[in-house]
């Protein structure tokens, strides 16, 4: 085969899929219900029963070639506009349709905005921990994906590390809050000082630096509290965004990609995400569905079971003495291993049909990650093997909870 | 903009779309259905009823977390294994759900058919006329596409200019039959000699060539026939599929990829799109509509108007002394100009209110392209129009017809 790059790759083990297909045989065993597979980072609450009236509304009043046509290059146009209005309203900056591009999900997002603002050869910068599909994502568009190490007191950012990091080759930084795996929102100030760092660097290397926001869990924010909208703050961002977790569309590939209205270059780099599109076989998302969450800008699933969720765990985890920073969004937590070695710790955790997997995967060894979107009652079912797997680190190695 | 690639395709003039753009504007001057549009490939006839109503049984029946879940990365596994069926009974290959790579659509099943078979740096060839966007779907994954001048007798394929052109970089040979533009069907004698031209000159340079037969017309064929099947007559064959014509679905953005039974490589290819989907931000098609084409996958829209149109045209056009050859298939025909320079000529036609497209945008100067998916009723109105247009070019530059 010609391609060695991509069969080369299939040869790479996934934890979470090994993990994943662990969980399927054990439920053959012991039955679904006693798995506590905490591996997966799917939605576990429907869609809002409006998108699915709305499908069926549109299915028996549009004509068919209206309804199933081709979107234009950028994406339909009314999607487009209302995108542009729900974001204005919401973030008061002045977006108009020309800065929105319909996609086919945060994976095409990113895709388009990678290649808008880096070339082969430059270097991309993201935070541990992260979310590892970011690796292929970038280093198969040419440029390199490198990462600063996390900041493990807050999962903020450790800003020595990063300005060490922000050589002159770095051209873009992709950033991911609500953070999937920590559960972290940036602050703020972490936002601000994160600004301030990109434009005096930007000015000493003479070019922007751009930064590519993906926000797939903007809407998954607990505690009554919202999440610092970077584009508010940097006039060199990118938005990402994917209705997978705000309104549980998974599969159904949905998103935009958003310039920033204060970027002179804004309207340009949708434009030449239309020209992108054609080297990467992108060619809009489905047409019914760009149609259907055009009613839905600003709706979400019932993500409370998410904050439900979060807090027991977090409580049980607490007071069995594990580390974790408290998430403030998304349906993950990161918290610290009880022995070094984070795989064996969640290998061990199998002993008590816990699944969890190990913080190396998202460049944070030490660390492993809950996906709590799972049933309330499954999540209280839990929270006895979690305290088996705190106790017997207790007994076997002494260790101090 | 660090991306002067994608910024300088943004200059570059598309004469479709400008055509298209005229036609607007002339549409609101005096009237749509005054304007004679040959110019968009889009399909005229809706997608069958069953479709509509299986969409919206499956909204209404399955649960909203099974219809909207991520699909696997290779495909919803029902569907892989329906198409699979499907082919297997229609082209009597050994088809199993493992040589089946759902896409969204025919653009993305040829982005991964690319990148699978071929590296930077490789040629590509293909053969005029030709589908336009292939110049940017091949050359932005680095390899380079190379076109073979047309046969003009008959558009099958100049072999002695081919085998003249198969050197050693090139990798893989992109056929489209039914053709866009020329709606010529290749003969079985065709793909024969080419097959046996790349099976000698693969052995020849110590490596496989692929054809990657992108097949998006195949059901829309005249008198009756078939279209011959590439995979079934040369090994290394990768079929890039689409529904956007077959049943209207353009818009969805829903095809396949089928890699060769008989190709010793083919499962591999399969598992590689699952790897080359991660640098170009394709992970899958919208799940609800890769389930509601199950049920179709052996059905068309109402082609029949297409074949109508064809005939009404193909009569007039030879009558009135154009040269064209007669088309097998598709929803276009490719007659000569009545002058050397068809830009010029699609000027003068557009004096008549006839639009369409030069053929030099196909890579075969001096002809042009005519989109038949119009309704009939308007095709008959327009005979009037190429009456004209053919007498004016008698009178001004005494061209015998």
């Amino acid at each position: 085969m010609r391609a060695k790059i991509y069969e080369d790759m299939l040869n790479a083990k996934s934890v979470i899929r090994e993990t994943f297909t662990y969980g399927a045989q054990r439920a053959a065993q012991i039955g679904y219900e006693n798995v506590f597979d905490y591996s997966l980072g799917n939605p576990s609450v429907p869609v809002p029963d409006k998108f699915t009236r709305k499908m069926i509304e549109l299915l028996e009043t549009k004509s068919p070639m209206e309804l199933h046509g081709y979107s234009p290059t950028l994406g339909n146009q009314a999607a487009r506009e209302a995108v542009a209005a729900s974001l204005k309203k919401r973030f008061h900056l002045d977006y108009a349709a020309d800065h929105i591009f319909m996609t086919s999900g945060a994976a095409s997002s990113l895709a388009h905005a990678f290649r808008a603002v880096t070339v082969p050869g430059d270097t991309i910068l993201t935070f541990a921990p992260y979310f590892p599909e970011y690796g292929p994502y970038v280093n198969l568009t040419g440029a390199h994906l490198k990462v600063v190490p996390a900041d493990l007191v807050s999962f903020q950012i450790d800003f020595q590390r990063f300005e060490e990091m922000v050589t002159e080759d770095v051209t873009a930084v992709l950033i991911n809050s609500p953070n999937n795996p920590s559960g972290v929102v940036y602050t703020e100030e972490t936002l601000k000082t994160l600004a301030e760092i990109l434009r005096r660097k930007g000015e000493q290397y003479c070019h922007d630096i751009y930064v590519i926001s993906d926000e797939p869990y903007r809407e998954i924010v607990f505690d009554g509290k919202t999440s610092p909208y970077m584009a508010s703050i940097y006039e060199k961002t990118i938005t990402c965004y994917s209705f997978s977790k705000s309104i549980s569309l998974p599969g159904e590939r949905i998103g935009y990609l958003a310039a920033s209205p204060m970027d002179e270059d804004g309207k340009k780099i949708v434009d030449m995400c239309g020209q992108i599109s054609r080297g990467i076989g992108h060619n809009c998302p489905s047409s019914i569905i760009q149609m259907a969450v055009i009613d839905l800008l600003e709706d979400t699933s019932d993500l409370s079971v998410y904050e439900t969720n979060m807090n027991l765990l977090y409580d049980k985890l607490t007071d069995l003495g594990f580390s974790c920073v408290r998430p403030g969004g998304t349906f993950y937590m990161f918290p610290k291993a009880l022995e070094e070695d984070a795989n064996a710790f969640c290998m061990k955790a199998r002993e008590y049909d816990l699944l969890l997997v190990p913080g190396d995967t998202f460049g944070c060894p030490g660390y492993f990650r809950i996906s709590y979107c799972v049933e309330t009652e499954k999540v209280k079912r839990s929270l006895p093997a979690f305290e088996k797997l705190a106790h017997a680190y207790q007994k076997s190695v002494g260790y101090e909870i």
